[in-house]
């Protein structure tokens, strides 16, 4: 079976989130999965997609300490700055962390370690709602293939 | 229905390079999927794909030099320095950058946000050609599997 | 067809290792796809996969060395240090190198560059061993789909 649906995350403060939850209610279609896929793709160039530790809150904090460190704003060999100070760190952070995850779905959830969850990176001071195309492939738990 | 072919990207310069167009022609297949994902796989350890932003290329030019800086040449740490000084700095930017994106298919096109492209990233200085494994697989537009 | 499966990876000392002979021997099922994709997942937050090199053992040397660098230990800025002050360091190279990675199969094996080899990233100091979940789908070399 395959299922695709495109959805928005509603906006985020700067900084790392978890949206596991999020994620597992819009696509309920999860369910139907014995053994198969997630692909979760964000439409942007300044915000990201990652999976890291879903308990202390510190661990979220301090990845967007060490972010804004290593990718600093202001940088003297910086032309792109159009938008903002967090224009083009912004840019770099995407790059470094990416715009998609997958993992494995098995029989009728997502298949993470115990620890894992899934993380909205919004690396703008004001960066609104975020478009993520969710894509589900598998064999179904009814073998009745869409 | 499943599609995989291989392929060349002309060499590049070091830095960031804009690719999208030269995927998209190099796998008309695109356009049989009705719902599917691309996923793009380059065979080397010392050039990248990732994606980012398609309009400005200063983006593409302030990476390259956020790159240089954060994984400098002649690091006094590195033992691997057979090919010269960008040959370590090339193999961590590709962990850094990774060898695959993938990205959902929808209605026969790459279903990307309005800013991002798919970029090669060569961090040699000579890098040459680079050879690219797209694999398609979806729902077919015309169900009719192959 | 479809198979998933998920084992454990013998405890590795902190660092970089090569371990792809370790997965193709755990997934036997690789050699009756004719044209499909490999997807690891491995389900932890302080240890990673990559891919890189697989011929000189220095590349994964300079790999961790360059890993401690920038992502340092004891930084002024971590709050999350519960399990040791490699814990917080761990968390942000497993957001930089990633917790998954997929690969191309062709004709009954990965479908890798010459240089290429799957890593995994040991992060902690003690880190036990580490589960892996193996997804493989494509079309089946004998044309039966399971």
């Amino acid at each position: 079976m395959w299922a695709q649906k495109e959805f928005e995350i509603s906006a985020k403060k700067r900084g790392f989130h978890l949206i596991t939850d999020e994620i597992v209610r819009a696509i309920p279609e999860l369910r139907l999965v014995d053994c198969g896929l997630l692909h979760l793709f964000i439409k942007h160039t300044s915000a990201s997609l990652t999976i890291n530790e879903n308990a202390d809150p510190t661990v979220r904090q301090d990845l967007e300490s060490h972010f804004n460190k290593f990718v600093p704003e202001k940088a003297s060999y910086y032309r792109h700055d159009y938008e903002g100070d967090d224009d083009m760190p912004a840019h770099i952070k995407n790059c470094l962390l990416g715009c998609s995850v997958s993992m494995p779905i098995t029989n009728g959830a997502l298949n993470l370690g115990i620890w894992q969850g899934i993380y909205l990176c919004e690396h703008r001071n004001q960066g609104g709602h975020r478009s993520i195309v969710a894509t589900i492939q598998g064999l179904s738990r009814m073998r009745t293939d869409e």
